[in-house]
């Protein structure tokens, strides 16, 4: 929905709830798409969301906290009984009641559970931590039995319709409800009415374990260009299914988190519109480590006062070299991130591709020291100046290739998201080390400077 | 597919190749997935390849070359005959073949196009820019009448069951092959035969313009949870259909091109195993416009030459405002090119939204200001050097809000990529500012000093 279709739905909504047309302000909300109420409902005030959320009936309320984030779900059932909270999850997708329930307090869940009739199907997807396979998967598929014609399964669909809310594909499944085979309804579209699951199934079927990362799940959705992808457990039974819609979600989510942490921002769920505590909550600390590593670059440059105060001009270029190391470091660091997000770096090339960064760092250092030196020698008129800059730029060009690259790698073989080698880590030693290197090198040609 | 079974995989191929049993490798390649073929396609030698490729079917080859990179595919079909070729574009999806033809020369192109018995499928494809609606749908969707029976559209499926490749929707269309609705397979299945399309599709069907941008696609898609979605010209006639599977490459293409900008890595297509000339071609103009930038900066300092060789403490010091500047800087633009790549700012709160950026610039300027003004006053024992470093902090740090904030949304307004305000250019303000204000603060104390 274009901006200015929803101011003008919120002036219509605003315009009738301020004049006491409740009813007429809630048939507008209800006119509209259920991601589009959402957005809309949003940006209203608590007097008028509290207002209209209490005169929903239980799917719509259902569908518009299945819509909206987290919090704002949260807020929005605060005023709930159990009872009536309890109706409302039982409408829900289970896998979006479970993630619900999951960010109630214990106490609140336990009331909501024991009201629910369909808490058996929520219960079992508890368990499993969000960003799992078993926290992205819902439990409301359709799964058959392998004797099963296309007629009775025809027919099956047609009782349990408003049940279903995968419409790609039926699951086939032994006794022991382990996963033998999918049909897609385009196969129960055009097979015949006598034909079993077992003759029009495909057996060959991609499944996911219950406690894969859903990063990985994005991974072979993406590569295999699923729809849907079957859930088991260990001992291969079907427990769920994950959509695409899921996984688009996960894919965001997962860019986000590495553009920030590259970009020092450590909460993902900020944006420019979260209030200013938090986002000082979520920035602050890492300024603040960054204040940590600067202040050990500037020791760094305290050990050569003398130096500086002898060749003042020093102290305009030293930051050249830092600054320009850094920036080759942070481009090391996003290819490496974003080729492991992606899979695409071969585990047994690690070797390989770190001296090839390496080389890159050292080749970029001397295309730029050969030109940043020339071009100093004859500003400062002065050759040593410029031989030193482009040493040091070459020189710290080299560590930031490597710590580019290895920092990065590092991060990930010992389990940590390699994002967290965002700048202000890798930038501390190429700051750090270009000043030394400089400083060093201007020590001993002190003489010609 | 994990990692070493790849290698396995590989293996195996390359003894039976290396033992002149060519039929037994490329068994081995028939028996993966189309996704998987690709990738191990990928990693044999050029003389692998162009054996195992001239052994392929036509419907193999056209799978293949449909998984493979833009520019692979282009590699591997330059053995190919045009007639060949025109068989192999026939085979393959509409928008995949416009694509490869896309990439070849006029002459080329025109050949294959001239042996092709459906190039009337293709040829309305080419003229759409890769980047919207035009150049990412398929032309091969199946569009029904309105008063055609659930019973004919079986029938009719049955049919033509090779050609759909898109098994979620049908969609129904009148007269002038306008778009009125769509139908789900789902509701194809639990209707009665002699329904008509009219009294089961949805009319309220989301639909996309040709010309829309591919990004926009991608929201809308993502918004609504959408497996698949109507493209229609601008007489409201179905010319396409776009699925979630072009939709996941979209945002993992768009994710990285953020991701690369914000670290001035300026082609998309580099990873850490490309070739080191290229590398440098994407990576080395952008380390040369950072070093003019930091020479700006170097004249900055320049400028208080007689100031440092005074105070060479300065020099020690001036780096720490201008790095927290640029770090303050980076975590505003990540934020806003994020929050706009996920259309997430309201173009009417633009001014609350900058005002509040710069009230966090600021008010991390103070936090992080008197922490190090206190720290350097006490370690310097120099009460003035931490009062000025500590003003110098908050003066960079509210440029830092305005530059990081102000350039990614001034991109964005004059139609450019915000994620251009990369860390080079808008840290090369700060950088230069930072010195500015300390170096200037330092001058008006320098008797305290």
């Amino acid at each position: 929905m274009a901006e200015d279709s929803v101011d003008i739905i919120i002036d219509r909504i605003r315009s009738a709830y301020g004049t006491n047309r409740v009813e007429d302000a809630l048939a507008i909300l209800l006119e509209l798409h259920p991601a589009d109420r959402a957005e809309v409902f949003n940006l209203l005030t608590d007097a008028e969301k509290s207002a209209l959320f209490s005169l929903l009936d239980v799917p719509t309320t259902a569908d518009l906290l299945e819509e909206l984030e987290d919090e704002e779900a949260l807020e929005a059932i605060v005023s709930l009984s159990p009872e009536r909270l309890a109706d409302v999850l039982d409408e829900m997708e289970p896998d979006e009641a479970a993630d619900l329930l999951g960010d109630l307090t214990l106490e609140q869940a336990t009331a909501a559970l024991a009201e629910m009739e369909d808490a058996e199907e929520v219960i079992p997807l508890l368990g499993y931590p969000d960003q799992t396979a078993g926290g992205l998967m819902t439990t409301s598929f359709v799964a058959l039995r392998r004797h099963t014609t296309t007629e009775q399964a025809i027919q099956f669909l047609r009782q349990v319709r408003p049940e279903i809310e995968i419409p790609y594909y039926l699951y086939v499944v032994d006794r022991e409800k382990r996963l033998i085979g999918v049909v897609g309804f385009r196969e129960l579209v055009i097979s015949n009415p006598s034909d079993t699951m077992d003759s029009i199934m495909d057996p060959d079927v991609r499944y996911i374990s219950v406690g894969t990362d859903q990063e990985e799940v994005a991974r072979l959705m993406t590569r295999y260009d699923l729809a849907a992808v079957p859930v088991v457990d260990d001992q291969h039974r079907l427990v769920g299914v994950i959509t695409h819609d899921d996984i688009l979600d996960v894919i965001e989510e997962e860019a986000t988190e590495d553009i920030y942490r590259l970009a020092n921002v450590f909460d993902t769920d900020l944006d420019p519109q979260s209030p200013i505590s938090e986002q000082l909550k979520g920035r602050l600390p890492w300024v603040y480590l960054n204040m940590v590593t600067a202040l050990f670059a500037s020791w760094v440059i305290t050990n050569f006062e003398g130096l500086i105060a002898q060749v003042a001009i020093l102290a305009a270029f030293q930051s050249v070299v830092a600054g320009l190391g850094g920036n080759t470091a942070s481009q090391n660091v996003a290819m490496i991130v974003r080729a492991l997000a992606l899979g695409k770096i071969d585990p047994k090339k690690l070797w390989k591709v770190t001296i090839r960064q390496v080389l890159v760092g050292m080749l970029q250092g001397i295309a730029v020291g050969i030109v940043i030196g020339f071009g100093v020698a004859l500003w400062q008129n002065n050759l040593y100046l410029g031989v030193i800059l482009a040493l040091a730029m070459v020189g710290n060009m080299i560590v930031a290739g490597i710590i580019g690259t290895l920092v990065p790698l590092g991060l990930r073989a010992i389990g940590l998201d390699p994002a967290l080698a965002s700048s202000v880590l890798v930038t501390a030693v190429t700051d750090s080390a270009g000043f030394f290197i400089f400083l060093s090198l201007a020590s001993l040609f002190i003489t010609y400077l």
